[in-house]
């Protein structure tokens, strides 16, 4: 297949080699401000908004609709995202109390408490599957739903994304109607980055048409259908991203460990005989994870990363020549690194590409590549469950995102986490994970800086030993206690129901 | 594609419009007695095995072993299967002690005995991702590994399997060395279910070339590097495959509220218009709902079933006209189920194909064509997280199996399940799941006898209350108030992790 049978068999929404044409705004628009632009969201509509990993989000209808519900518009939005957006969504109309639900994934403090106190309805989703999930109305009633995008370029029936690609297209396509926000603070070069190609829908769905991480097969544009189209509001305003803090000793310690363990892997398995695919879960132990990689001897292998977000981490790796290529549905940097980004956004551009998010987070392009996923948590058990959501078991703390989505398809799933939290009141390896998002059946090895628990191959019983070994010794003795505690009873995988949950937290 | 086009790209084995020459031996065999083939299984090696639903099978080999073992032979065997295999194995090997370690699921009650108490050590992993579990040396060390494959013909590189396929062909490229046992007792017809496809492995893996569950791109034959090829044993012998007990009256009125439910959603969603696709997980649960669903008014839409196993139910459904096709792994029949198969092969194959175990329970097929998943459970939790495997947290009853390869990608996932178990003594509906297996991410419905809990969209808050209505009215009262209780800590998904286990059989 050539690059164009590709792009055509991928039904892609423009020709891959047809640059987005200058100017911002195409073609006869119904062009309006943010408050004439709120109006066309219906007050208990479903309201799908671009955005992932804190970039990308519509800024001023958002913002409008917040002033309006201040102003005595009563609101009862279903806000649906791709992944994380900024406080103009999940700040400001939460505490406009115009938010009633709120999908799949969000990180910020005042919708957090909303979820926590019962005030929005949340349900947690896989961010693969988000697309079909709003598509096929199993998730919210799109009668009445509207998308509102943010934008580099608009025209009468497509639009191209700023730093995030997320799930506009499958928004766009299930939506009632469209908003676009163009953005004159997002540059339009960003377009050089976008790869969105399509694969339709089941029951006839075809393959993802791509063979290789860095293959592009589409275009910079999304397609919509022009009789939807409500309204194109001219806006300015930077995405608020995520920033994050220096990698610490434990951060170092646990990369080194990842390091060591890579390199054994490179050379033990012909699955990685020419290059090494990675991905790394969202945050700041990812992001020094990715960093630290670079020091990995791994041959004369090549690195490649195939995960949803770029963080600063990988620039720093592509700017020392370590990182062949990087694949992400969201460039979710911080503020200097979109600056490093956006000032050199053509050079970079030739070796990152962002993909829908059903593309970059797809089970059978993390399988078909041979992805070796990287993700933290919030606790893993003695057996190899894990929790990512849920402190205490009950109070969310953002959502799985798509951690799923590469532990549970990776032919190799590693879980990296500190041993400790809270400032070291709490051990992160407990008996019993208090809520379970990964299960022992998708994960692999888990590091802490402590050391490595290969779990591959391991009866529970075994695990347990090997992971007791990688918590912090201050602990080591109490789990040893309870696992003599469980194993008085017996099975396949021993508990002590009495006593699993005594240290987690009840505050 | 043509059909030749998909098979050349599938890397098929064998023409697909070859069939296999008559005759079980074909060309220069080292055939010899199950003793003797025996004596090339090292003694602590990892024996790769087919068989999956019980059926498929070898039964010479593991019988010599085990005899051999009686008469003091020191074995330390690492068994895998693709799916659950026979006495001659799960008991005859078990009892001579000769089992160490086994994967990833089996359904014998010596076994799982001996897994419950320690002696065998067995990790639970996903049918679709074992192939690459095995090939990638992480689950076993494939250095001295055995294949021991039944067959129904045999040449000096290619077998055609038996009653299943499983991971049969993964296990020959895996292992270092290939048995092969040749069943007279199994038709030579059953060549013509096989479809073997190939698609590589990672990280250039190709999509998976069907494009239709019905579709046929491969042959019946495995091909393997006629170099490890150590014996062939002529053998003889049926399968002792599931025994279904017969619809109970629970049975029943849980088939009654799927079948409505399903009549909704086909008019609901556009994912139905022109026919649905089903799988069921396995058991007599799975064939009551496979045989009841034949009741169901679907317009003009055909009922398409795209599972693992291939169980009664749906000879019923297949005789009565009331199911296009069927593709599965397994032909995971009753005795009667295969009697009925085997005497009328040839028409049976006009709409039932079987698949490598990889292929019948690929993730991407399941997303791509949109099959409707349906699972039985050991207990669900009142946030929709599900317990497939271990009684009370701890006692393993078979393993995941697929169940999780189609409640994790199928775009509408339903657990159904008799609401009390033990005659009546616990509650399946539980406050918190004593093992996950499944989390509230995948699950969109939970069915009992008392109708359909529809968890898409819902706050695990909304969920509870649902899936209280769906519980035994024995229990209900106790489940609202432990809801109460909960709800008094807040959080997103409510917990009292003090008294969350009270009902858990501690047994």
């Amino acid at each position: 297949m050539t690059r164009d049978d590709r792009a055509a068999a991928a039904g892609a929404d423009s020709d891959p080699h047809e640059r987005v044409p200058d100017g911002r705004l195409h073609g006869d628009l119904p062009v309006t401000d943010a408050a004439a632009a709120a109006e066309h969201v219906p007050d208990d509509a479903a309201m799908l908004v671009s955005g992932f990993g804190s970039v990308g989000y519509p800024k001023a209808v958002p913002r409008a609709l917040a002033d309006a519900a201040h102003a005595g518009r009563d609101l009862s939005l279903s806000v649906v995202s791709g992944g994380s957006v900024g406080g103009d969504i999940d700040e400001a109309l939460v505490e406009a109390d115009a938010v009633a639900r709120r999908y799949p994934f969000q990180a910020r403090e005042a919708v957090n408490a909303a979820i926590n106190d019962g005030r929005v309805a949340f349900a947690d989703r896989h961010i693969s599957s988000l697309g079909d999930d709003v598509r096929f109305g199993g998730l919210v009633d799109t009668d009445d739903s509207v998308a509102v995008i943010e934008a580099v370029a608009v025209g009468p029936d497509w639009l191209v994304p700023s730093t995030s690609i997320g799930l506009t297209h499958a928004f766009v396509e299930a939506a009632d109607a469209v908003i676009v926000e163009v953005n004159a603070d997002q540059p339009l070069a960003l377009s050089a980055f976008h790869d969105v190609c399509r694969s339709g829908t089941p029951p006839e769905r075809d393959p993802v048409p791509l063979s290789a991480p860095d293959e592009r097969v589409g275009g910079p544009r999304i397609g919509f259908d022009a009789g939807k189209l409500r309204a194109v509001v001219e806006t300015t305003g930077r995405d608020a991203p995520y920033e994050f803090r220096d990698p610490t000793d434990v951060d170092l310690r646990i990369a080194d460990h990842l390091g060591d363990f890579l390199e054994r892997e490179v050379r033990r398995s012909r699955l990685f005989e020419e290059s090494l695919r990675v991905q790394f879960g969202v945050g700041s132990l990812g992001n020094a994870l990715m960093g630290a990689l670079g020091d990995a001897d791994l041959g004369d292998r090549d690195l490649i990363y195939y995960g949803e977000v770029l963080q600063d981490g990988l620039l720093d790796l592509l700017d020392a020549g370590a990182l062949r290529s990087a694949s992400a549905t969201s460039l979710a940097l911080s503020t200097e690194g979109q600056r490093r980004l956006f000032e050199d956004a053509e050079r970079y551009a030739e070796s990152v590409v962002l993909r829908p998010g059903d593309v970059s987070n797809a089970p059978a392009l993390v399988d078909r590549f041979g992805v070796v996923a990287v993700n933290s948590a919030v606790e893993v058990d003695l057996y190899g469950h894990v929790n990512s959501t849920c402190l205490g078991g009950s109070r969310m703390v953002g959502g799985v995102g798509g951690s799923g989505d590469f532990t549970r398809n990776a032919p190799l799933s590693v879980v990296a986490l500190g041993s400790t939290a809270a400032g070291g009141d709490v051990s992160t390896v407990v008996p019993k994970a208090s809520h379970v998002d990964h299960t022992e059946h998708d994960v692999d090895a888990v590091i802490t800086e402590y050391g490595v628990a290969d779990l591959r191959g391991t009866s529970p019983r075994e695990r347990a030993r090997r992971l007791v070994d990688c918590a912090h010794p201050d602990y080591r003795g109490d789990l040893r206690a309870y696992l003599d505690r469980a194993g008085e009873g017996g099975g396949h995988e021993p508990v002590d129901l009495d006593t699993a949950f005594d240290w987690t937290d009840r505050a």
